[in-house]
């Protein structure tokens, strides 16, 4: 069981994981593992090598843990965090910690090792945004979880560990931090002027144009203003919506070509570059003491989106210790090249 | 000139650097450039080959900017900011920006190529905390800096571009967010207590026993129980103090052993890992408007300490969009592993 830590100092908490049982003589020689080949469990064909799917979009008459299916979700084989237990929250002291409960689950986004998620048809990347909002929802009913966490990283130095195209999925027992400063702050700008910030925001840089990349009926994707890394990308649905699962399938739809497109532009402009991309959406309801019907706020006041950050440079001592970080790029200048370069499949 | 931003919802800023031009097709494929060797601009006798120094050590009777010195402060070659010039702090509705003013330095620590820190005598390493003293003493009498950082990248992953040992600083005229928030939880806690946050952790740390990796006469050296990275250090001085620079001579000879015998352990258990340190010390003295003979808070509740971070995992996505951090190794088995390697020079 690993165990969830939070800083007696700073507002962040910290999963420990100590049971992968890791030694010094670990990190010594950190080389890429077998990362591509022959034997990969994503493939289809080698259900058996992952744990029991927990969704699957797959053709009709086919069981679960077979071939034929499009999407598949299993649980993580080397999980962070475990299903089963109760949180455990306890102090010492100074220091606050609870047992590491959560899910960690993976989206393998095709049966096909070798296809990268901008390369798949819009109707495949519809699939994968399907299992995404099929698990939050699921998750979502678990009472113990707080936020779920949708991410994906892509190639070697992004954290990948296996090339077959996938995604991953948290649920945690609280919100991280750098989430919960973007509630406060959605809050805290509603309370004063019944506006979302995210609306204003997008509503500036609608005026100004110059950090815009492209919009479709439902989308905008921009490089935001003070973007920490070259050529970072965000995508916000137009119309308010604090919520990823409440789209329709005519938004999703054009999310997906939205997504496929911005990371079809990347992929050009930049030479196949490793990336992460993250979901922020609200986060889980809260029940209230001794009233589980009850639910506490949904934060209306925010609204959602997809950060996609392409790893392109070194992270120094400077930007780990501060928080404070050096974008060799501006973001403008990423955009005009990101509008530049041809976008179509 | 580079462009200090602000997040319009969160609360950090970021230096926009475009002025070093770069291109999409830069990234494309960025591997070491040569990384060590004949030419380097740090060795003695190539003196020419950085701008003209701020500040050295050196046998009496050798001129500035020739041979003959023991440490050497010069400024960056390639600066993130820029020492000339006011502020110029605007928006433009909700952004905050201001000029990318401030100072770049390089401290180089040994005239020989091939010594790295850990592996100096103390003697050598105590001119470099001289150094460091006397450059944050000097740039804190400029009205526009808020903030000295003192940090030190060693290896190709954890940014460093040359291998000749250096350290870096950079003045800004911001405080960075991360130590922002140390500061307010050290004002918070002490108006609450009348104590130090700090001072309150490592008593309890010393009680509790098992992330105390070794103690000198006047240092503590611990894992943090939240360590975000396998193997974090963190050194603080036992005695309350909240300023780096008024150590006198016999604490800063015994951080120098300290900090020489830190850098020892994790070198041995590691074999020799790519790391970052960072000094955290209190902000500079803000001048109050028109009164610059008055000075703003000193936080005396502050307790500086340095944060030493091996660079041995990925990051991933994960850890980028929450601030929340899985790792893989539990302090105190960190703690066990560098207390048992042989440490004596």
């Amino acid at each position: 069981m690993s165990e969830l830590r939070k800083d007696p100092i700073l507002d962040h908490w910290v999963i420990i994981a100590a049971e992968r049982g890791y030694r010094p003589s670990d990190f010594k020689a950190e080389v890429p593992m077998a990362y591509t080949g022959a034997g990969c469990p994503f493939c289809e064909g080698n259900e058996d090598k992952t744990p029991p799917e927990v969704f699957a979009l797959r053709a009709p008459g086919t069981a679960p843990n077979q071939p034929g299916w499009e999407v598949r979700v299993v649980p993580n084989r080397y999980p962070a965090l475990t299903i089963e237990g109760g949180l455990n929250r306890r102090g010492l002291g100074m220091f606050d910690m609870m047992d590491g409960v959560g899910a960690h689950e993976v989206i393998i986004e095709t049966p096909h090792h070798e296809r990268h998620l901008a390369d798949l048809p819009v109707g495949q990347v519809v699939k994968v945004l399907i299992a995404y909002k099929a698990r939050i929802e699921d998750l979502r009913r678990d009472l113990r979880f707080r936020y779920i966490l949708v991410f994906r990283n892509h190639g070697w130095i992004a954290g990948a560990s296996l090339s077959h195209p996938h995604s991953q999925l948290i649920a945690l027992a609280i919100t991280p931090r750098l989430v919960k400063e973007e509630l406060t702050a959605a809050r805290e700008h509603f309370a004063r002027k019944e506006r979302c910030i995210f609306c204003d925001l997008l509503n500036q840089e609608r005026a100004l144009g110059e950090r815009v990349i492209f919009e479709t009926k439902h989308f905008i994707v921009l490089s935001p203003f003070a973007s920490r890394f070259p050529f970072e990308v965000s995508i916000f649905p137009l119309e308010h919506s604090h919520d990823f699962t409440l789209m329709g399938s005519e938004i999703m739809e054009d999310f997906a070509r939205t997504l496929k497109e911005t990371l079809l532009r990347l992929k050009r402009a930049l030479a196949d570059p490793a990336y992460n991309f993250l979901l922020h959406t609200a986060p889980n309801p809260v029940p209230r003491p001794g009233r589980p019907e009850y639910w506490g706020t949904l934060a209306y006041d925010y609204h959602w989106h997809l950060e996609i950050m392409p790893r392109l440079t070194r992270v120094a001592g400077f930007e780990w210790g501060t928080g404070f970080y050096i974008n060799p790029v501006a973001p403008e200048e990423a955009t005009r090249f990101l509008r530049e370069v041809e976008a179509e499949d």
